[in-house]
């Protein structure tokens, strides 16, 4: 079963990793993973895995980002939970990437992301993500 | 009095909604509703009541959108809830769809929904939705 | 401790928020906040003080979209929760106002909010929102 505190610590996960990653800071998107925690965009053939790839990976898309002049937001939505077993989440989301330059704002891409997570020592941690692209 | 668990069963009801008709998944959207849940879009003047006319609304409308090359995203937000009475909540929410083609995706149209939702055998499900087009 | 039922109503307040300012009810927008709650906007030099003043620049900006044929949407999403004290919650989240005219939908802008609520005879409310646009 999960617990409304569960889901509202995942739920809040959410959101500390997009103003983490919007913010610049990889080391804080990074610490929303496990420390096995890998992230894959099939699409791109892109694969992050531990703490340290994904927080280079935050940074250069960051960083990219800002050097085109663009400042991103990925904002969340539809998040779902199912339990796989107790403490192992499996979520889906939406993810819509907006993108601010300074002729405006825009829908830069949409995302859906499968995850899961695991607790550990007491906190929900993203293990894995898979991201597809519209 | 709303309690925390059904709180978080409804909100997570409507993303669980999101995924269902974006995925073309017409029977899980119906699946939503009670068997004599009715949706109802004033400005298009179309009513659709009971599961099978849910589930043929939901298939036909993004059967359409794959057609013209659009993949829809659902992203509701600003969900608030208010009880009506024990068992009974109406909610009010911002839907807006999103459309992403191979040209890139853009907000295709902005909605308001009041709804209703019923707990029917210990599950909340919507038995009435009236949708706004801004 | 922020408690799973204060998490959720300060949720639900966002959402309320966003139906009162949009549908020009500035008087249920100005009484989310606590009667001393200031509103402040570096990047147009504007700050809000009092319940009045409040209610005056909710009905004045809605009014001037609708004056320009515009619909606005505000949403929110990402909102992330720290405790401050016993009573006193910081909270960070994206606001993003959707713009609808007749020619369709848009995203009018992109913001980040830094608020802070408090709980006043046992409801929270705002006391200070600072809005920093992209």
């Amino acid at each position: 079963m999960i617990t409304t505190e569960d889901r509202l610590e995942i739920l809040e996960l959410y959101g500390v990793q997009s103003h983490a990653v919007d913010g610049g800071d990889g080391e804080a998107w990074a610490a929303t993973y496990a420390e096995d925690g890998v992230f894959e965009s099939p699409t791109y053939q892109l694969t992050a895995r531990g703490r340290d790839e994904l927080r280079a990976f935050a940074e250069n898309s960051n960083g990219a980002a800002l050097a085109r002049g663009e400042q991103f937001r990925h904002v969340v939505t539809g998040i779902v939970l199912d339990e796989i077993e107790e403490g192992r989440v499996r979520a889906r989301a939406y993810m819509t990437i907006l993108a601010t330059t300074a002729e405006g704002s825009r829908v830069d891409r949409s995302l859906v992301v499968h995850d899961e997570l695991v607790r550990v020592a007491g906190s929900w941690l993203f293990r894995e993500r898979k991201v597809y692209r519209d």
